[in-house]
């Protein structure tokens, strides 16, 4: 009953692959005012494929920044379910463009490869969607299911005009379900169930001490040193452990069942040691280390400054120093109650001498964490396991999709998260690339999931 | 016997003035290339001034960079004494310039100061030596010893090049004892014998983790932060009492006598607080602000640094992080131990999952004291307190001048440090600017000292 739907697309691949080039070449880097135009360009061509696809309605939604593109597919009848389905058509920059192997914005495929800033991230996968309702379309004359489409041009830039969007526009929005497909496999062709993902949230801390840089031979041994300072609060918030010492942090945290660490424990995880460069891991005692990036909340530092960072020396006390640092959190955390703990310890330890200031982080997200047995689920796995051959696995992971957490917020319905990038991909690297396999399979379980979800 | 001295010095005041300024007017800004030629007019003023007044010799001399500026006086004759005058004519750079309330280069006078790069640092204190010279040229026909000229050009830039000719050239720089002016007085009109003096070491610690900055959602968990590491590595340093932690650091130091305790008590010090902005001081546990920065051992980080400095967020693990560390010596502490035990504890609770390197800092220097009742000082005492009206006080101090440990570790000479500058002459920031007042009773104060060195 698919056949006809996979016979339009192999039929078709060649010119479905031209296209997709198309629409690769156009340069919709969101975070560079030099592109605006192409940045518009691409949610043109997006509206003009939508409409020609056959969609009854298609409109350019103005955000005060990049447009998104919103659409909408009716025709499957009241009793058919629908789904939104969320995508980004924006792209990271190209910097440093001297180590492309080819042109970022001329696509082109090396050993089964396709190469092109946004392969993989986001637009490839975008038009992987497309072409599964074009072919429905072209072959069946319908799609299985009512469809809202959501594409917008400012994920890379942190999606805020999108989450006014998503709050003013809440009936035109509404679903039964959403799919988003902004993610990967844990490796090429190894479908993979991704049903959880970690929160965010931020604070910078800036240590000021005297008014100005202080020279170390007039002042060394009077003056409390804003660096050293930081350091003492940095290091009383995580141990040598890697467990965190924040009074409270780990409040409601969901413990790792049995069952989970040994999913966790079948997952072929990534091999941290070769692909970071480092002789040896460093988990929180108690967890692996796959353990903790998937399942476990974390504390990074991710950036640290003050004083000279010239060459050579400076014999000065600096005046201010500041840290930067974001925690990735687990279901049962609540962001703004950890930026407040977080605030509360750094003013609790810091030394006399300094004062201290706590910025928070503006846009925060909860952990996004799905039933592996909800029967939306279990129709993606089956599609999946259909299309490349192979068991589905289940896996969390440590990053944090703010849009998922958004809808999953406003919405309060199931989303789905079919990716189909594989680690290779170099996403916002440069060399950025899509496995063209991943391509016909990837479409080829869309093709499968839009049934499996109206038959079950 | 001094009175004809003081008279030419008072009734030439103001072709004196206008003299310094001419050679203040010269942006001998040594570390900029662009004022190479100027750096090389600097030395040629102060050349062909030393050669007016009458010296046996001046010269030129060639030390790869900008040139020392060498001169002799041997008319004295061989019953004598001796003494080697060190002093600098470059200055440092001027940014930013829009702070200057008038142009750096066109010295002004405004409230009593004179206001100028150099006028403190150290071009107006050099001149106040030749001034000096002159006057007794002029008005006794000789000086009342002998003298040897050394004035550099790369002070500002650490004097690396004075010290391969100071190595060099023993013979020509040899002398009974040396006079130095490039330090101040703890209060304007307060007459400052500078005793002692803090060697100086340093050394960068640069930690690396992954061999590249890494998605803090897929390693965050799974990897040492290098940031985090140098923090603990940095805590384990010095403590919250200011005591510096590391094996061996104080080993050798020569305890604080209860004779210099009162000695540092009596001293009228700088207002820490106030000029530095904060609330509260920090020392070392069991010694005061004054007693720790004069006369203890000191510890500081300058400048830390790695991962992501812009705005807002970026939620990286970065690979590399950097701590630039310099100490402040004291007598019975050798630099280059202090090196090795600062590397050794580094290597030693560095945490696994992270290399780290450490950089050794190549310009060091023992610290200087000299006994305040050597003839020598004494002799400047006296003339301080004929100068200035006021009884002379003995303060060591946290800063250090290498030159001083070399002419120490090569000539083993007394070396006698005659300082006019004040507080607030803002030596290497905008408006710097020397008291007209200290002007005149420092060379009043030279005029005396040249007699009493030779008398006692």
């Amino acid at each position: 009953m698919s056949e006809q739907v996979l016979g339009y697309l192999k039929e078709n691949r060649e010119q479905l692959l031209t296209k997709l080039n198309d629409f690769l070449a156009i340069p919709s880097v969101s975070t560079d005012s030099v592109h605006k135009n192409d940045v518009k360009e691409a949610a043109s061509f997006l509206e003009k494929y939508i409409n020609d696809i056959g969609f009854d309605h298609v409109e350019q939604q103005d955000t005060g920044g990049h447009p998104v593109v919103y659409a909408e597919y009716n025709q499957a009848g009241p009793d058919a379910p629908t789904v939104l389905f969320y995508g980004h058509y924006d792209v990271q920059p190209v910097d440093p463009l001297d180590l492309w192997e080819s042109d970022p914005f001329q696509p082109e495929v090396r050993d089964g490869r396709l190469y092109a800033r946004g392969s993989s991230d986001d637009k490839g996968q975008v038009f992987m969607h497309l072409a599964v309702f074009e072919a429905y379309m072209q072959t069946e004359g319908k799609l299985p299911l009512n469809v809202k489409v959501c594409i917008e041009g400012e994920e890379e830039i942190g999606s805020e005009n999108l989450y006014k969007v998503l709050q003013e526009k809440q009936d035109q929005f509404q679903a039964d379900f959403a799919v988003i497909s902004d993610s990967g496999m844990i490796a090429q062709n190894q479908p993979t169930i991704l049903y959880g993902l970690k929160g965010f949230t931020g604070i910078e801390i800036n240590v000021t001490g005297p008014d100005h840089d202080l020279h170390s031979g007039m002042y060394g041994g009077a003056i409390r040193n804003p660096l050293m300072a930081l350091s003492h609060i940095i290091v009383s918030m995580k141990n040598e452990d890697e467990v965190i010492t924040v009074d409270g942090f780990y409040d409601g945290v969901e413990p790792l069942t049995e069952e989970e660490r040994k999913l966790i424990a079948d997952v072929e995880g990534e091999d941290y040691k070769a692909s970071a460069g480092v002789k040896e891991t460093a988990s929180e005692k108690g967890y692996t280390a796959k353990e903790h990036t998937m399942a476990r909340p974390t504390f990074e530092v991710n950036g640290m400054y003050g004083g000279y960072q010239g060459e050579g020396t400076k014999t000065i006390i600096p005046s201010t120093a500041t840290a930067k640092i974001t925690c990735r959190l687990v279901p049962g955390q609540d962001p703004e109650r950890i930026q407040e703990r977080l605030e509360e310890h750094v003013h609790k330890v810091a030394p006399a001498g300094v004062t201290v200031d706590v910025k928070k982080e503006k846009l925060s997200a909860k952990a996004y964490k799905v039933e592996p047995n909800h029967p939306l689920i279990k129709s993606a796995a089956k599609s999946y396991t259909k299309a490349f051959g192979k068991e589905t696995v289940y896996v969390r992971m440590g990053g944090s999709i703010p849009v998922v957490e958004w809808i999953e917020a406003i919405y309060n319905m199931p989303i789905v998260l079919l990716g189909f990038g594989t680690p290779d991909d170099r996403l916002h690297s440069p060399n950025e690339s899509f496995p063209l396999d991943s391509f016909d399979k990837g479409m080829e379980t869309l093709v499968y999931y839009w049934k499996e979800v109206t038959q079950s």
